[in-house]
């Protein structure tokens, strides 16, 4: 998609492209992080590129064990968290330390692509559910009918990506508890893994409830690309419930998967930079601003969509049966959205407004008539 | 191992301790890097820290390419690389896009033990082949009589760890002869992945000859970690021999897997920092002083071994038939090594010395007294 936009901008120029498809924030980090680095760059402190402990330094994950902690009755302690290279990073430690193979991981329709590559990249089988198709919330019957005596994980994603929508406390209430349920009933440890890496970008002072609070083996694998816009970076961490049934070992395993898969760690200086940025964000009231702006824009044009609680992705129905002719549609109109059933979901498509406000004012006539051909309006 | 010198520092005080265990060098990256992360933290570029191409920069991939082109009859375009998260990333890349799964990789005893971890990741069966006990050399012939109709590739590093021997022009070609008869034989592709992190790292105007010059379906992986002295920062690329058969769907493929198994790429702003530094090195001669003042030191107390002509590990034989018995003695005295057992190499041990001078010198006395205790002297 990376290569897709480029040509057409090359071809039609960039001003009048409108390229909604990547997760690519356009927004620079916080002030704080580049005053970090400028103090890093005036003052190196010694080794400050060397190989640390595999699990990353102390002190960071000291500080995200903190920032955690904030959040939910558990006590996180730097011993439970890991450094990892990004959220998919995180993820594919977590698969390998805890799959066998021809275990299954359950998925929830629209998923992240990239899911289904990193089971299958550890021997494991991806199994769908679908979320509620009015809300794109957990069906929480659902994932325990689909539960069998393979499955060993379900991978939840809130803020999601690609609906938008926040799981609330109720919701990992009644996930911890069926699986608490399901764990009894097969013999087994069936885990949770919650990928967040949009947690903190939650609007109308909203917070992401934190799932160590409501599941008991559970896990928190996310990265700084949005919260502090660092995607090319590679810094994110993952986290343990130390509530979960044999934790020390869990974490031994996933340290050592760090390793062996050939991530080792998150590059040095960044672990260095977000050590103190844990309670900080960029600015989400502007996130906000533009969500409103293109929600009112675009249902006010027909489309229908949930309206986003976090992160920064619309999910709307495609007017055309076709998501994929959709897609192809609106591209002659330079618009460049994400068909739905990339995200397993047919019928939808995706928008990425992590964009700048002037596109989304620039592209607004675009969507009319992309609208309008499709006899929206 | 980073955890037991922690321990043995805090027991016994940090500056008794001389621990030769981890390639971590104790050196700082060269006064240019530092000068180009100060002109980044100043006067930052707008989006540095976003996602770029799957591949890295083109810049980046650019200057790498002209890079390995001037060592090397092959014209490399910036097509041909791909920037990975170390060289761990980028063997790991390798192995996921040629690998089918039950596929042979041949790998060189002594070796460098995270590689029977990278082939189990993919499904593959490492298979070892002895170098020349003597001289820790290629024995092309040795390697030809383990090829059979499921190897696909071999595992070459030079300089070697921890070996410190460089495979010098006449074994590169004499390898690749034997692969292309090989391969006309079995009907297959034979891939040398040429592992180089130490390649900037040899001794007395020393250079290490190119694999794309001598064998045609070869790669090369390294990462900065040694040469910038970066190892925390997780940069490094990889790079297809232009000749190879079907390059292009090589790299395709390649660019895929670096996104698919989680590492989607380099730290962004790591990419950007060794772009103009592609001719840079740490300083080789305080390496080669280093080597020449331990290995004077260590074969005037009877300790054999071959003299390392690049890197920075000496790899002697064990006083002691047992190796892990040996660098439990050794320990005794403070000193802190690696198992030669540890490399597929009993009766060996790993000295890595890329530590401070005034630690190599604080402990003389402490090898001599082991090297009197195990009755070298």
């Amino acid at each position: 998609m990376f290569e897709e936009g480029a040509r057409l901008r090359a071809e039609r120029g960039a001003e009048n492209i409108f390229d909604f498809t990547i997760g690519n924030p356009s927004t620079e980090p916080p002030a704080s992080l580049q005053r970090e680095l400028l103090k890093l760059a005036q003052e190196p402190v010694p080794g400050m590129h060397r190989y640390m402990s595999n699990a990353g330094y102390t002190e960071t994950r000291q500080a995200v064990a903190e920032h955690i902690s904030k959040g939910t009755t558990q006590q996180i302690e730097a011993g439970h968290v890991i450094m990892t290279c990004g959220a998919g990073g995180g993820l594919n430690v977590v698969l390998k330390t805890i799959l066998n193979p021809g275990e299954e991981v359950i998925i929830l329709t629209p998923y992240f692509v990239e899911y289904m590559f990193y089971i299958d990249n550890h021997g494991g089988t991806a199994e769908t559910v679908a979320t509620d198709p009015e809300t794109f919330q957990l069906n929480v019957a659902a994932i325990e009918a689909a539960i069998g005596p393979n499955t060993r994980a379900i991978i939840i994603n809130s803020p999601n990506n690609p609906t938008g929508v926040i799981y609330p406390a109720e919701t990992l209430q009644a996930l911890g508890e069926m699986l608490t349920r399901k764990e009894q009933e097969l013999g087994r440890t069936l885990f949770v893994i919650s990928d967040e890496p949009y947690a903190r970008l939650a609007y109308e002072g909203q917070s992401v409830p934190c799932v160590f609070s409501h599941i008991k083996n559970s896990i928190i694998v996310t990265s700084h690309s949005k919260d502090l816009a660092l995607p090319g970076e590679r810094i994110g961490y993952l986290a343990a419930n130390p509530s979960m049934d044999g934790v020390e070992q869990f974490i031994e395993g996933a340290i050592f998967c760090n390793r062996v898969l050939g991530f080792v760690n998150a590059p040095a200086l960044m672990q260095r930079l977000v050590t103190n940025l844990q309670e900080e964000s960029v600015d989400i009231d502007a996130y906000q601003e533009k969500r409103d702006l293109l929600y009112q824009h675009l249902t006010g044009l027909g489309f229908k969509m949930v309206k986003p609680q976090g992160g920064f992705y619309f999910f709307p129905e495609s007017p055309m049966e076709d998501d994929v002719a959709f897609a192809q549609l609106a591209q002659k109109h330079n618009i460049l959205v994400v068909p739905g059933r990339g995200f397993g979901a047919p019928g939808y498509f995706r928008i990425a407004y992590c964009v700048e406000p002037e596109m989304i004012q620039r592209s607004l006539p675009a969507w009319e008539r992309l609208a309008q051909e499709v006899g929206l309006v």
